[in-house]
């Protein structure tokens, strides 16, 4: 072997690098300029919560579609309560009663009232409720103690929802009572934007599935497990590619059918990754029909980085090196009508790609905030954060007595560094980084 | 029928409410008293996301088992580019190369190099890794054009996790990134804490099923799905009462198979609703084995209100009565080992109660924070806010202007003034509210 023979294109390109980045700002331009909302689809009211409307709803119908009583008591005619008073006792007559559900079916004449539940329907006739404090019973007469306005603890027919209103804008987030609320206007299947299918292509001879022990110089994948993680946090559908073999039990590892795979007897542990190879990495990347490919490992300019010449080759390598800190080695770009995302293999540049380029993406296809979907705090920094002018950079921070403090460990390989941090903070190209004391935002990962 | 007759016990018991309530205070410490952490089980690194730790995780080995290049270049002895300059090229044979996976065998030896790429291991002898950027190709030798002191560009064996290191302590909740972490380290399945099983039991004879168009003086359930959704949130697993009638298709819709259930074609229709029917409530609340029960509707002491009695003859209704608005009727027990919770038909009630009292009990089992699952924030109240001593009040407010809205639609039954609002305002009972301009805590529901 020569190393100008084997290497000479790895050689080349690590000679010179990237031919040219581009800025983040282009790579997230590229990306809002593919990501449009998906179509609809219908889900049940039962499981839309955090799921995205895709279209206003407009009530069809009164919620209530009678009037009710607000509280338990009697339905009569207010004007047969007035001057009442402890003092001046008013007889009716209870005629009946109205239970929620089993309405009074007749008519609440003068002089009349019957005893009524919390929600039961007003009956006709009656225009307001006596509450049960202000009454005294004697066989089948009250007498009322107190007077009522006409309507007094009456809820009116349409008093939460009236006919004709937009109760929800497309694009809501739904939350539980949102759920409810659509479940009273008679709403069995709600449309909400459609979840992206996120395809996940591990690549990478070193590797071995995930969980499992080392050996040797194989490593367990990091990627696959996160990245599943992080495409259900987004809203989307992850799928692993199988690698070419069989695809075990029906489907790989499906994110958001916890339950099932949680049964620790069915955990996959079939071997998912795709070997460095063209073909195979090619066969991956078309496997299932997906709205988005992701694909781990060889995204660079080295020998074995397969992915972006495949890319070019047979779709559009649209964006290829990121003038960033980590994640230099970051690609984009369209296959068969699919966006494809290339993320380097180490974990935490894997990471930050993914939340910077793929997961904002998916979050967009989904109809979400393409914002970082992390809570934010503006913190003063205990020292300097140092960065170079030219990149953006992702410091991961501990949070210490309100305080911002940059973790030195920054290697791309130190995964732990982004599970010991608390956040990060996010220098932009044209900063040199900030001096101690600066008020900074930090992006909490929790 | 007689109003003294028919209506006697709900008579009396409005004429008196309820002999006496308990304090928000103390059906809290109640709650928290009641709801120990659950035992662990297994999950796959796959779907342990969000997550709970059942215990800490000490790694059994180190992360990464070898030592290997952090750049692509040329391991060698550091020593042998000592004084080395673009003036001073210092020649090295190159004797191989090292890929991930496929490391080099043999030993580096003085005056030798091997190409590496990052990730590669390091071979045998060599103490560093000189980048691509510092040397110059002629054939099967290079120069070295900067000296590298010994260590530079390598990743120690052990630096991303070291043998022995508790990477994790119990609770903590997991992270996209955590699972990635712990999959290095050989974890194919970590030990979660087992999520509760929440049986939900929708009463009322005026209730169609969820989603339901409304029908006469038959209304559609709201709670159902609003409850299923809370559950999920909070980290547990909803299974509603069949009603006594078969489970259609196995189960009922359970929160956390959204795959599977968001096929429209399949969604539930079946009548779950459990009449207002002692036994039938009480086959329902006894139906599935669960940690705990909710029951919606019947909760306070009218005719129809069966529940309490039904736990206080069964079991132990441990509270019954909060002095708080909304959600006074609500109550709380055992039954047959089972946490208990009794939560008002109103829908407004019914969300209130379940996010103080059964959310709190599902969160603190779940393993996560009893708190409130909703971000807060600290904002000036637009105008004053009233509430009543001796009770506290669930105000829901809206934000505008960076200022804090009371909403004045109040009432228990009013859905949407839940998801009008951006968030709630919690006053304490020993409060009369605030003046406006006073600075208040908003917990926001998104």
């Amino acid at each position: 072997m020569t190393a100008d023979h084997s290497m000479s294109r790895a050689a080349d390109v690590r000679m010179c690098g990237f031919a040219r980045r581009s800025t983040v700002q282009a790579a997230l331009a590229w990306v809002d300029g593919h990501s449009p909302r998906l179509e609809a689809e219908r889900a049940s009211v039962w499981l839309a919560a955090v799921r995205v409307l895709a279209a206003d709803v407009v009530s069809q119908a009164d919620v209530p579609q009678f009037a009710r009583s607000m509280m338990d008591g009697y339905a009569l005619r207010a004007a047969d309560t007035q001057g009442a008073t402890a003092y001046n006792r008013l007889p009716l007559a209870v005629i009946g009663q109205s239970l929620p559900g089993k309405p009074f079916e007749g008519i609440v004449g003068k002089g009349q009232a019957i005893c009524i539940m919390t929600g039961a329907p007003l009956p006709a006739g009656a225009d307001a409720v006596l509450p049960a404090e202000q009454i005294e019973i004697q066989g089948d007469t009250i007498f009322a103690l107190d007077e009522v306005p006409p309507g007094k603890n009456v809820g009116r027919r349409g008093e939460d929802v009236s006919a004709g209103t937009t109760v929800f804008k497309a694009g809501r987030v739904l939350r539980p009572q949102d759920l409810g609320v659509l479940s009273s206007m008679g709403q069995r299947e709600i449309s909400v934007v459609r979840k992206p299918r996120v395809q996940l292509v591990i690549t990478g001879n070193e590797l071995l599935p995930a969980g499992s022990p080392a050996e040797g110089y194989q490593i367990a994948d990091a990627n696959g497990p996160m990245l599943a993680a992080l495409v259900a946090r987004d809203g989307g559908n992850a799928r692993i590619a199988s690698g070419g073999r069989e695809p075990p039990d029906g489907s790989a590892p499906v994110a958001d059918q916890p339950e099932r795979e949680a049964d620790a007897s069915r955990s996959p542990m079939i071997n998912y990754l795709v070997p460095d190879d063209p073909a195979e990495i090619l066969a991956a990347m078309r496997e299932n029909s997906a709205d988005i490919v992701i694909v781990s490992g060889g995204s660079s300019v080295g020998q074995e980085d397969h992915a972006p010449i495949l890319l070019a080759e047979h779709g559009d390598l649209a964006i290829h090196g990121i003038a960033m800190r980590p994640s230099s080695p970051t690609g984009m770009g369209i296959l068969d009508g699919k966006l494809v995302f290339l993320l380097p293999g180490n974990p935490v540049s894997c990471l930050c790609a993914y939340d910077f380029f793929a997961g904002r993406a998916i979050r967009r296809l989904a109809g979400r905030s393409a914002d970082w979907p992390y809570a934010s705090r503006r913190l003063p920094l205990a020292r300097k954060l140092v960065s170079q002018v030219g990149r953006v950079d992702y410091a991961r921070v501990r949070i210490a007595n309100g305080q911002v403090e940059p973790i030195s460990i920054s290697g791309a390989s130190i995964l732990t560094s982004t599970t010991q941090a608390d956040g990060f903070v996010i220098v932009a190209a044209d900063s040199e980084g900030f001096a101690a004391g600066t008020n900074v935002d930090v992006f909490l990962y929790d």
